[in-house]
């Protein structure tokens, strides 16, 4: 039984084999950020295998990567079929010369699970692309709007702009919020706030930072506070839009902050973004990289927010196994072909995996295990946070499937000694611990642990 | 036998079935730089199938990223085989975790072909992601440089570059040169010249461009005046260096300008280039996308160049199915670790078909049979371009293997004239067709047409 394998550390972490492994491999590939060297052959399900043989279980998952844990036999099954292996030997520039099965790949499987109100899809490889990407269909509408419908560029934006100077090259922003991730492109970089080490050194565009709200946990004893500071960032937002230097083309957001510390906010919060940037024609695009696919309990995070109108743009990668975004108006195609376009425009053989997860999560019911399994993780969570008020606080994530975090005063110190007791976790922000569990945990992953060397998780 | 497959178009192109099939997909799906609907599983070596079962020899190969051909066994062989399994069912973030087989697929594939000096490499997903990464590699090695080795960042920095505000987020510039082209992201597009619609309406960087030489053809009647060019351009360089507002962190160059047009240029011009990046401590940038992995008859474009001393960074993708840039400096590295790195850093799935790629060029001595088959074609297009010196001119790409080009008065006219000839072929920059052949591409593909529409390539 998958599900019966136990974790298992009989060494150091990391372990020899993990070092020696590592000091090779650096002479060619630096690997200061590796952690483990791991055995995938050997890994299943819910926990992977290292090099010195240690079994983890893993709620870390490729930094929320995994949907589906290792080995799945869908995902296998979908790598060994003939479309798979065709895609890889046949890789095509699929905006110039589509596979004749590309349209039912994508009614398969990525169109199946479009966001509401969103036909329409551009896939890519990375979610930093896929957020770029949508940066530039909103630059491309804004200036198309300015024109006028039909208007033809000037003699001037095209001179201009092969200098990379106004008005060819425009001045245009993108305004996201402090501690939100959105990838480590020149043009994602400059919105993303979690981290200096990120940016620093980086030529950045002068793009706007909204405050993102920053709630008081137990939400239920925080009320009021919380509604102040959240109608305080929506002041703030609005403020940006109608006095920044130059116009905001469009805002990014996360449903949840991860990588800067899974902040939340309320669905009120989101509907006031919506409300204002409607008001004020700026596309709001929905960063659901690390969100989307099922992480939060539903299969968009942005579902949560109760919204009249669907987000402009939802882009999405991580658990998708590949990347792009989704969009409804058509206006956001660009007035002219070859605009938005690149060689390969995402890779077709990982569109085929993410059509098997996204059946698997379909037949399998694997939002509503979410749920179930986010109730009992959260509430063991709870019962710990009670029982270790100094070392667990704020915990966030309730009702929002497996997508759990808290606050603890030494995070490395955790993330270690967890990983010692086989149990391999990740941290966001600056004193956050994340559990990011893939799909496929149970229950008995939260509860039950089995290692050899503790008999419960505390610490 | 494959080589025999025969070129036949039986119906208008594109064909009724391409029509009616991206007038399907384009519900869902930006179709306008679509130009025919491929069956690729009846796709095979030089020759794709299209919907309508015409059959075309490709010498366009999906925009220069097809090296050996549809269907390739070695590539069929390595699609099929249980690492590939592994690495698609279970994508490692390859930075965090890195897989036990990496080390060993890395020193088997494409630390093989490393250029000469360059012994260290970063993996990515796309050529635009490669030339990226290699400007906040410069970025950070310059400020590094500035700064003094050991010493921290400053607290401003830190508190700035979250603002997107100097000096966290400093002005540095990359340099590139007019027609260049080197991607779409938002940093890479400020440095791609060569198109106006790929860039106006997206915010760009104040960087320089310089001239790139444009050279006269035919060259030996034109010694002396290309000499001047090529002075007068790196004169220009330098001056960019010593004079623009901000310093030059970076020069990226192409072997082959190839998107903006074929432009060449002599081994003494990129001798300067190197001489003058090295005087002026700039990262010198070889952008082998489209010349790399032996499309001009040696594996590498640069290595036409004949240096002394290396580029500092050369990056990839198209042929190899994969991306990244390779690099000698350990310095290049930045001095923290979590600065040069993402969630998947590259494909190991798309790695191991760049191992397989790598194997059959060395094995089957495809760069020979590039250089053999470039002479036939070149000879065979000089010959065209006595005979019609009116609508071919300007030939490009002697002793360059394959990678030919010639200007002609309309370029649209001749690629649709090609394809109803059942020859795909491609334009670039504003008046030239470029062949871009496979490695695969034999001298009967240049010489002996097979159509069942036409009697030979004249037109």
């Amino acid at each position: 039984m998958p599900s019966a394998i136990q974790t298992s550390v009989t060494t150091a972490v990391p372990g020899p084999a993990t070092t020696a492994g590592l000091k090779d491999l650096n002479k060619v590939f630096d690997v200061r950020a590796a952690q483990l060297v791991v055995d995938y052959d050997k890994s299943h399900g819910n926990f992977f295998v290292d090099v010195d043989g240690n079994t983890y279980l893993d709620v870390l998952a490729q930094v929320a990567s995994i949907p589906l844990g290792y080995n799945n036999p869908a995902l296998i099954a979908a790598s060994r079929s003939p479309e798979m292996v065709s895609a890889l030997a046949n890789r095509p520039a699929i905006g110039f010369f589509p596979d004749s099965k590309w349209l039912k790949l994508l009614e398969d499987g990525l169109l199946r699970v479009a966001p509401k109100g969103l036909d329409q899809v551009f896939t890519a490889q990375s979610g930093s692309e896929a957020n770029e990407l949508a940066y530039k269909a909103a630059f491309m509408l804004y200036r198309r709007r300015e024109r006028g419908e039909g208007v033809e560029w000037s003699e001037e934006d095209l001179r201009s702009c092969m200098d990379n100077l106004k008005p060819g090259s425009p001045d245009l922003a993108i305004m996201s919020f402090t501690n939100s991730f959105h990838g480590r492109g020149l043009g994602s970089l400059s919105t993303t706030r979690s981290k200096a080490s990120h940016k620093v050194d980086i030529p950045a565009f002068n793009w706007p930072k909204a405050p993102f709200p920053a709630l008081k946990y137990p939400l239920e004893d925080h009320v009021e506070d919380n509604a102040a500071e959240e109608k305080r960032c929506l002041e703030a937002v609005e403020h940006l839009i109608t006095t920044w230097y130059c116009p905001v083309a469009a805002l990014i957001v996360e449903p949840i902050q991860s990588e800067g510390g899974d902040n939340h906010a309320s669905s009120a919060f989101f509907q006031g973004l919506r409300s204002i940037t409607k008001k004020h024609n700026v596309v709001l695009i929905a960063d659901e990289v690390q969100t989307g696919f099922g992480a939060t309990g539903k299969f968009w995070g942005h579902e949560h927010w109760n919204l009249s109108s669907p987000p402009d743009i939802v882009t999405f990668s991580k658990k998708a196994q590949t990347a792009g975004y989704y969009f409804g108006d058509r206006k956001l195609i660009p007035d002219k072909p070859y605009r938005q376009v690149n060689t390969w425009m995402g890779d077709t053989a990982r569109v085929i995996i993410c059509k098997a997860i996204i059946e698997e999560i379909l037949s399998k019911n694997l939002l509503e295990q979410n749920v179930r399994v986010g109730k009992v993780l959260y509430a063991e969570m709870e019962r710990l946070a009670k029982k270790y008020p100094a070392l667990i606080y704020n915990l966030r994530g309730k009702d929002r499937g497996t997508y759990i975090a808290f606050d603890t005063p030494d995070t490395g110190a955790v993330v270690s000694s967890m990983k010692r007791q086989g149990v391999n976790v990740g941290t966001c922000g600056t004193s956050s611990i994340r559990l990011r569990p893939m799909l496929i945990f149970e229950e008995q992953h939260g509860m039950k642990p089995t290692s050899t060397n503790h008999d419960n998780y505390d610490f």
